[in-house]
């Protein structure tokens, strides 16, 4: 097994060529080189930061950082900086920028397992104990990490990191880019059932998952094969970790689900929503493009585009909100409630006593 | 390691042999040869499809599906039929006949570690990377896909199929035709701990888990190993992905759990359960026969048999529904109740002065 | 690989031995022997079994047990006891002894891999299928399963337990004496990524983990690699299965997590803390030490130092007791303020009239 260059030197970069990377115009010396980014607090002198908004201007005075990061509307400041209407996204690229190694490809370790009529692309790494089963496709780069098991015909895209234990189950299809953590699952079997009295008997589930590019899947995540056809995560989905996604979802692009969010069977999830954390989202409905699920909320119907939701069940978080304050008196309303009561019935009583006298 | 004969020719049969197989009667021509069941949408001409419900009647016209399972009581039709009572059923058992595969076993791969004194049966496959410890017992046609573990003297049943990277700890059982998905773990510790000052100790959790034959276990799911004596997971239990069971927990027989449920110690959960998704269930508590526990509830007291219950804390589903519905109108009726407190005053005082007039 | 002697002889121990172990006192014959310790209702007359709270003393007349050990108020009784002030604590404590066999390092067996620059201490077992990546540190007895990874640079304290397939990341620390169940991932990427447009662009997580000393974590865990920084799990933290702790976070001595539990970035968690199962936190919160968080609440806001909390949102434990309570009487209460609504109304008519009578 060929042994990849794990450190290499520290990459450099001048403020110059950042701000070309992230779209930002430098004030003060362009030609000042940097050799790495952290937050105000732990940069060093060699290193640049970034303030990600106005309001926190006072905590740039004591970075030793060397040069800084920071909104367009920032007031002048004597030290180097770099403007850009995005400092995080900024921050986001610059990390990248000097986390990257340069390819050092592995190879396919001997102590790998590759079964026939395996399809594999140039300067891939797969390391010991990993298991491709007979007629796999990996494109260029790949990366499988020990223990990871892709079943039958499973497919793999360029530049896509399988971490260890990953595994992907026969006929499941991974696109371009992908990230999949340690520990996920994809394509293991639907949870169908058909009863026979009381027992319940397995219904096989023959269909696939399909991964579009550039998607992130956390560690020791679930997302099933479909009954029939496909379960279908969109191009640009992200995820955290133990995520459950049921048989025949689909997941739409740029999609965002956090920690611990399942989502039953055959669900549609719209593009660009935000599910929040421990979300749980019934079966079989549709979720509109935009919408925003609070944490721990409980989905039971079908939500429209752009919609707001919180509670279990869920409904529009506003309401939700008024409804938690007012929760919170419930004990209070309920003394009110049982005094009113009392009152009323002596008020009627003297009204009818006036009234016979 | 043999080869297994992985794809094999198609699978065909007569409708008379699909009806024998589902207890259906045919209508039509009985020897009409298909060789697939799909969906309505999704039939080719050379496959059968099913109609589980006449109200869905319409959406059998543009099947391309050359025969169709459908309930007893649907209109005549013209195309070839088998008539069944559950065509649901007869689906999940037509599936799997055209699903399975003629054995072929692969035999023990040498790269599979095998402890000493280990009894194995006749047709199995172990897969490479596979650890089976001293002492393990495996019946005949047992299938242990790539990095799963068996710790000592566990043993599995024949026919049982353990998905990548399952574990199954020492002295666990594993009963006949039990299906573990990937990363499932059975028989890790138990959360026990005594309390030494602010301290916790650790108590060595000495019992083991049996699970009984026709269960099958979702994706990264954990059942944990007793304290002392055993975690008793009955036959033809069904749990989805990531679910949890404790220590020393008994699940009753047919019980169906589904996706990230929590189960927490010693509790009996009785026989045909019914666990929503993301329910979680207090320790030492008693589950009767047949209860129903909707989505996200919580449980925390003994619930009888047959009982319906919603909600954290959950209470009968019926009055949870109506509490529900008068949730989302609690700012209104706390508007409405300091209306009538104004008002009540006001009459009151109104009243009193009457009095003294 | 050296085969390590895995069941042993039976240990014996005296009563005086054992009361010596746990701080107790004999009554009764100090010479009797005891070769295990099981609850009263298993234990045979080779054992010990112990009694935890006075009120049960009716459960002690069956037992076969050959000694008790029972709380130190207890009546006398004509079995040979041993008084402690915490038998459940004794109970941990004889149960070690009796569980610990002679230490049986197995060595490296040949089928691990072990990187370059490796450093491994004294009387270790790595079993096969086992990865260990250049520059790791191992401690003295460090037992490493089979599936187990080791990213680059990942150290283990001494005397640690990593269970099969567990994932530690490149630079991950791991404590002594620390265990880690199956499945469980350490440092694996935190959840964080920069809006561009609709877009989401990875901030590449550059920190570690750091597990200290006597943290035991459960199986199927996540705990993420910082962003920057590290994420923090202190002494004696125990979590149970399938807890999701995300980047930057940090959780105090001592404190308990109970299955499910998700708690998102950044936030700290302080000592002595008990989360319930299935809680969630939200990121950058602040826990005090000895909060107690009630099964399945949401914890939204900072929670003080021994505040007990329960709901979703959370807010007081006794508060939430009462609104419970109220809840499900809601349906009710909607009711009579709909009567009471009505009768003011007639009654503000009957005044009127009278008015302008």
């Amino acid at each position: 097994m060929k042994r990849g260059k794990q450190e290499g030197m520290k990459r450099k970069a001048t403020l110059d060529e950042l701000a070309n990377l992230v779209g930002g115009k430098v004030e003060g010396d362009g030609s000042l080189r940097v050799q790495g980014i952290a937050s105000l607090e732990e940069a060093g002198e060699e290193d640049i930061t970034f303030l990600a908004e106005v309001k926190n201007l006072s905590r740039l005075e004591k970075t030793r950082a060397s040069a800084v990061i920071v909104p367009i509307n920032l007031p002048p400041s004597p030290r180097p900086l770099i403007r850009t209407a995005n400092p995080y996204l900024a921050y986001a690229k610059v990390q990248a920028f000097f986390q990257t190694k340069p390819l050092a490809p592995r190879g396919i370790d001997p102590r790998a397992f590759i079964g026939q009529g395996v399809k594999i692309g140039r300067d891939v790494s797969i390391f010991p104990f990993v298991f491709v089963a007979d007629g796999c496709e990996l494109g260029d780069r790949v990366i499988l990490y020990p223990g990871v098991y892709l079943g039958e015909s499973a497919r793999v895209g360029e530049d896509s990191v399988l971490f260890p234990n990953v595994v992907v189950m026969d006929r499941c299809l991974v696109g371009k880019r992908v990230i999949l953590h340690p520990g996920t699952v994809i394509g293991g079997d639907g949870f169908g059932f058909a009863r026979d009295g009381a027992r319940h008997v397995k219904i096989p589930q023959v269909g696939t998952v399909v991964i579009e590019d550039d998607v992130e899947i956390g560690t020791n995540c679930a997302v099933d094969r479909a009954a029939m056809g496909k379960t279908l995560i969109k191009r640009g989905v992200k995820t955290d970790n133990m995520v459950h996604i049921g048989h025949n979802v689909t997941v739409g692009e740029d999609t965002i689900i956090v920690a611990q969010v399942g989502i039953a069977g055959s669900t549609e999830i719209g593009n660009r929503v935000a599910l929040g954390g421990q979300v749980g989202v019934v079966g079989h409905l549709k979720i509109g493009d935009g919408a925003m699920i609070g944490a721990q909320a409980g989905v039971g119907q079908d939500v429209g585009p752009g919609q707001i939701l919180s509670g279990s069940p869920a409904f529009p978080h506003r309401e939700w909100l008024r409804a938690q304050v007012a929760f919170r008196k419930l004990p209070e309303m309920k003394r009110t409630l049982a005094e009113l009561e009392e009152k009323v019935k002596k008020m009627e009583e003297a009204i009818e006593k006036k009234a016979h006298s």
